[in-house]
């Protein structure tokens, strides 16, 4: 007889997402369709002194078990990394999470009740979706636009369903690359104390701005609302800055929370690689970090006005998109203009095809999917083979 | 108005043992408590060279996202090192985990609706009852004695419950010490045909052995019993041979439940560190595996018979044991000879005064607790503080 596996598995289903992935190795393929920053941009040098500084100074404490909350030289140094963001944040009040993916699922595993109510952005970032729903969330989509969540709008659905929390992306989302303005997060925050509900802000794009800094962190402003900060839980990440693969995350929340949080990951990997955080924290600690943001951010903004020039170029009106101020993606929306389709996904296998790949960004909502809609990452090609895929695309999109 | 937290949250207890690691900070203590390897035994040589070889010949997968079930290399090199073993696993018939303790979650998180019942060994690791029940499970103990889970109760509980799986730690278990016997072995997994129910061996200390390997495990053992293969999840770790500090686990099972483990592991933390399942794949490679284990082998078992004599020495007949033939534990009974205490809980509190400390044995029950049990870990400590210690647990005992 097959297993019976737990029920909870039938909340999520194979991504539509994966299946595109297959077809990737294909040779010659130009790639929009990954969320990940470029490989060329580690600083290799730089982890190589960290990690070899880890085995030369803290061997012992850096392979052996270490306490879930994480490992204390990396809080501290994530303490002062937070400061220099704008957000005051004890090293007590943040712990260490395998990758950002790890604090959302155990906010859910510490949060959701199966049948409990989320609002999440529409469209949100595709594996927190997976991940709510496995915890047997019920989502809730709040309408976007090129500033983020429609703060009217997310106070009808919270006053309508009054959610366990609110996920928001509020600093260059994925997949949408739109920023929230400070008006609007004020606003957030002010709707998190008027109905008492806690946001969970997640923010692995705001290093990553173009030409200017983005408005405060959620975080960073509960400061200017009474009330507000133990409502507000934050999940960080050095995955987009430093290295995907060290899978360094952290979580900042209320005590309790935390502590729930904690009790959580102790059953779910019992600590964070300690060899991984203590070269993060060795990292850090170098002072190589500032100098690093200014190049990446400086090679994702060339990049970012290349695909926004080439989308303009080639395929003009039967696009609609806002150029993103910093973070990884384009959002696009296909207009249908000139007898064009309107259809991402169709789209995506033309554009295969054609050698270029991208993501359809229906699978991007817990409701509603708008099947006009793809997202467009910028982070791995450089200049001429964004230029080259964005003809492509063009080809395909009047093939 | 404080947060509402998850309802799986009522099913699980701060643990009793946490307190106790909390008086541990004092001067002077010997501690028989952890379950921890002895970090003079990392090959830190070792380790560098792995590392270093991994940063300067393969930087940018290492650093970069990897798949979820696991980095390659490293799969492939886990599949040579189960054949040594006894087992024939090919590289995509397991997928890496952030420590088995995540091998386990996934177990839970794949298998268990809530209200489904598991069988356990009472006692078994504490740290499964606790990922368990959090998945909702209802934990029946089937009873054990020095050679293991008793079979025959073992099939009147299968009969009677119809469990989801049955978890066993097979070889020198946690916190028992016990080693199944090969007639066991066999009996378990004919069990698990004749009624149609998986088990999942967990097997961190294995690689233990002190005098004389111990039987095949019960992945190896499938070959021998028809049917059997598909009806076994597998947990191994390099934390108790290696370091703890890599998170380096893995978990072999059946496709679909393979498959499922790597959904949830998706959304629970998208895959372990590359980077340290980089090194930890390097140091494999490299050869040095085999003389890491000899030695490892060698000082567990030189302290395992020290602490079985002082323990014959000090305190006689008011403890009964069996001596464990590898891992890390002795797990001890008191008798209440001569008029001694049986409540180890109150063993406990008066030997932390005499500057010794263990742990009782009864958080490891998953049901019905005997409170007669405590646990003594003689990975940490040498000979002589061995010795010392188990001298004031006697002065403890008689105080």
């Amino acid at each position: 007889m097959p297993l019976q596996f737990a029920e909870r598995l039938n909340k999520v289903e194979t991504s539509a997402i994966r299946e595109l992935f297959k077809l990737l190795g294909k040779p010659g393929i130009i790639s929009f369709a990954g969320g990940f920053p470029d490989p060329a941009m580690f600083d290799v040098e730089g982890l190589k002194e960290a990690s070899g500084n880890v085995l030369n100074e803290e061997p012992g404490p850096a392979l052996q078990y270490g306490a879930t909350e994480g490992y204390q030289p990396l809080r501290d140094q994530l303490s002062t990394f937070m400061a220099t963001k704008g957000s005051t944040v004890a090293p007590h009040e943040l712990i260490v999470t395998t990758g950002s993916q790890q604090a959302l699922d155990l906010i859910g595993k510490t949060m959701i009740s199966p049948g409990d109510k989320v609002i999440v952005e529409g469209p949100t970032f595709l594996a927190t979706i997976q991940c709510f729903r496995l915890y047997g969330a019920e989502l809730i989509s709040a309408p976007i636009d090129a500033h983020g969540v429609k703060t009217d709008e997310l106070e009808t659905l919270i006053a309508q369903h009054k959610p366990k929390f609110v996920y928001l992306i509020p600093t260059f989302g994925n997949p949408s690359g739109a920023m929230l303005s400070l008006e609007r997060r004020k606003k957030v925050l002010e709707l998190a104390v008027k109905y008492d509900t806690l946001i969970v802000e997640d923010d692995p794009y705001g290093d990553l701005y173009f030409d200017a800094p983005p408005p405060p962190s959620l975080l960073a402003l509960t400061d200017t609302v009474p009330g507000s900060r133990d409502l507000l839980a934050h999940c960080g990440t050095l995955s987009k800055v430093l290295s995907p693969g060290l899978r360094i995350g952290w979580l900042i929340a209320q005590p309790a929370l935390l502590a729930n949080a904690v009790m959580c990951k102790q059953f779910s990997d019992a600590h964070t690689s300690t060899f991984a955080q203590a070269t993060a924290s060795q990292y850090l600690k170098c002072g190589r970090m500032p100098s690093t943001l200014v190049h990446v951010r400086q090679v994702y903004a060339e990049r970012a006005k290349a695909m926004g020039d080439a989308l303009k170029r080639e395929l003009g009106d039967a696009v609609a998109f806002e150029r993103p101020r910093g973070g990884l993606f384009f959002w696009v929306r296909l207009t249908g203009a000139k007898g064009g389709i309107k259809d991402a996904g169709e789209l995506a296998r033309r554009a295969i095809e054609k050698g270029v790949a991208f993501v359809p960004g229906a699978p991007f909502y817990a409701e509603n999917p708008d099947l006009a809609t793809l997202r467009l990452s910028f982070a791995t090609a450089d200049v001429a083979k964004i230029e080259e895929g964005i003809a492509r695309l063009g080809q395909a999109l009047n093939s």
